[in-house]
């Protein structure tokens, strides 16, 4: 069962939410603006019910969350600790740092650690390429997959990102190196569904379909030998950060971005054309006997948000809805922190 | 048929041919260490045979080539017009300067277009990883690979690798994004042997095994959509540095490096040990029944380079060799230049 929600409805859900759970208004708004556009672009693991997620790990919580601090920097440079805090706001933090730093000297290396939840990598790279900058964002996370030709917990389903500026949008690209998602995997075993052969192994080694298997398990990697080595890269780049090869459960990823202001190099209005160009021949190029159109990536997620924004509504399960309500404190006030 | 070189007489084979082909002595070494390396390494596409096709694109070349020149420049960053040089000589370039910025100041972008034959970026990546510095180097080239979903090419081979300081050796992982090197498909085109199925399309978008219709076609990308969108942005890096997004024949590949010391965010020597610790960690994971150990990137043509070294000699193909020393002069005087 699906809800409709108008998109200030669906705004205001969030943002009360995340103030309920302990978070300043300004926070709580960047959380909620993040959320919301993962609704809109159609991502929705990433969207409201990610917003009970959050509640959920707060509240499972050893400690208060601490503040974030920037414990490296120089001019083209910062590393922060995020204290603990949602990866939203830790994630914006240092992309604003990344930005300030890469429009002043042409370029920026952001890590962040000791946070959680980064986030959708291409909500971030959209602000890059409006701010006129390129840029890659990876992000390392707990050893839920196995490396190829492996059975045991590695690496993170560790996304890496690219965007590049362009008009009239721009051009990114944003993948997960697993085989299967995280909140996939949760979903099914939530609803008793089976996973799909090859995306997992259970506890003793032996590929299985059942999630909850999958859990206590590993996730298989995305691409073979090639994806499995991109996975282990962006560990690698998490690591840099100071954030664990293997923390435990949803804690201590580590978000590395490096920016380039493509002026430093070439005319960056002239090279906003060629990106654009290129996209467009991509598009033009002769599908295969029988296929659709040649896909450009975030084309779909911007056509889906343009959509969402012109009807003025999401759908969201009315499970999800429900309990962020009770969350929100719409019906009831003994909820979050009660 | 193979014929035995010693590492010195195949060293001063190609330095030879190099030097012949209208190199410095200086430039005709980078050239050479690099095609060892190869050989070395058991990566004989970028080896010995790789100078013969050097030889043959400056004598296809229209116009002499021209110096090296550095057209834009911060302390960050640098961008070369290689001057239709080969990338060996230019690669070299762009990273000795890329490696010096980013020592002095953390991180550093730099680029090079108008050049061809990159070569392997592992090579660079080991240099970058003994200087203390991790980084990514991205390569565009000629339209040749179709994007997923399409048959005709508008994208090069485009290998894009990442690499580690860490003791005793570096993780460097470097790929190419199409389903089939250029070389190989070059090569089977000489012997008459088919491709594999899914590797190629011909000229009027069906697909094919005959290689010489693949070259009047175009190769397959690696890796579905998502490969797919990793070999367009790898374009779109190549491009920052000016080069063309479909540069005819072997021309104006786009060369784009980034170096990060890893002390601006964290602490070197444990970052290293740590990087150590991880790669020792996917070695030890419980393989797939039946499997072989799992495996860590470069460590395989690290172990070949080491036998080779012991060895004190490789086999090259007694084609190659001769048609080498027939450029390098020691058969016939009248090769090269003539």
């Amino acid at each position: 069962m699906m809800t409709t929600l108008t998109l200030s409805d669906a705004r205001a859900l969030a943002t009360t939410t995340m103030t309920r759970a302990g978070h300043a208004a300004k926070e709580a708004e960047i959380i909620a603006d993040h959320l919301l556009d993962c609704e809109l672009r159609g991502l929705p693991f990433g969207g409201l019910a990610r917003g009970l997620a959050i509640v959920e790990r707060i509240r499972a919580a050893q400690e208060s969350p601490g503040p974030i601090r920037v414990v490296a920097e120089t001019a083209v440079s910062a590393n922060l600790d995020g204290g603990d805090q949602v990866g939203y706001v830790v994630g914006m933090r240092a992309l604003e740092l990344a930005i300030g730093k890469a429009r002043e000297h042409g370029i920026s290396v952001v890590g962040a650690r000791n946070t959680w939840y980064t986030g959708m990598f291409s909500y971030y790279l959209e602000k890059a390429t409006q701010a006129g900058l390129a840029g890659m964002i990876a992000g390392s996370g707990p050893a839920v997959v196995a490396p190829h030709g492996g059975t045991e917990g590695r690496f993170g389903t560790n996304p890496i990102a690219f965007g590049f500026p362009s008009t009239p949008a721009p051009f990114i690209w944003d993948i997960g190196t697993s085989a299967v998602m995280y909140g996939e995997v949760m979903l099914k075993a939530r609803l008793g569904a089976d996973l799909e052969p090859g995306q997992a192994y259970d506890g003793t080694g032996f590929p299985t379909l059942d999630p909850a298997a999958a859990l206590e398990g590993a996730f298989s990697v995305w691409g073979g030998h090639k994806g499995s080595g991109l996975a282990m890269i962006v560990q690698l780049l998490g690591m840099m950060t100071g954030a664990a090869a293997e923390p435990p459960g949803v804690s201590d990823c580590g978000l590395f971005i490096v920016l380039v202001d493509p002026r430093v190099l070439t005319d960056s209005a002239d090279y906003r054309r060629r990106v654009a160009a290129f996209a467009e021949s991509i598009r033009e190029t002769r599908p295969v006997e029988g296929g659709g159109a040649v896909r450009v990536p975030f084309d779909r997620s911007v056509a889906c948000r343009e959509e969402a924004l012109r009807r003025g509504t999401i759908e969201v399960p009315e499970t999800v809805v429900t309990a962020l309500r009770r969350e929100a404190g719409h019906t009831s006030r003994g909820g979050a922190h009660g």
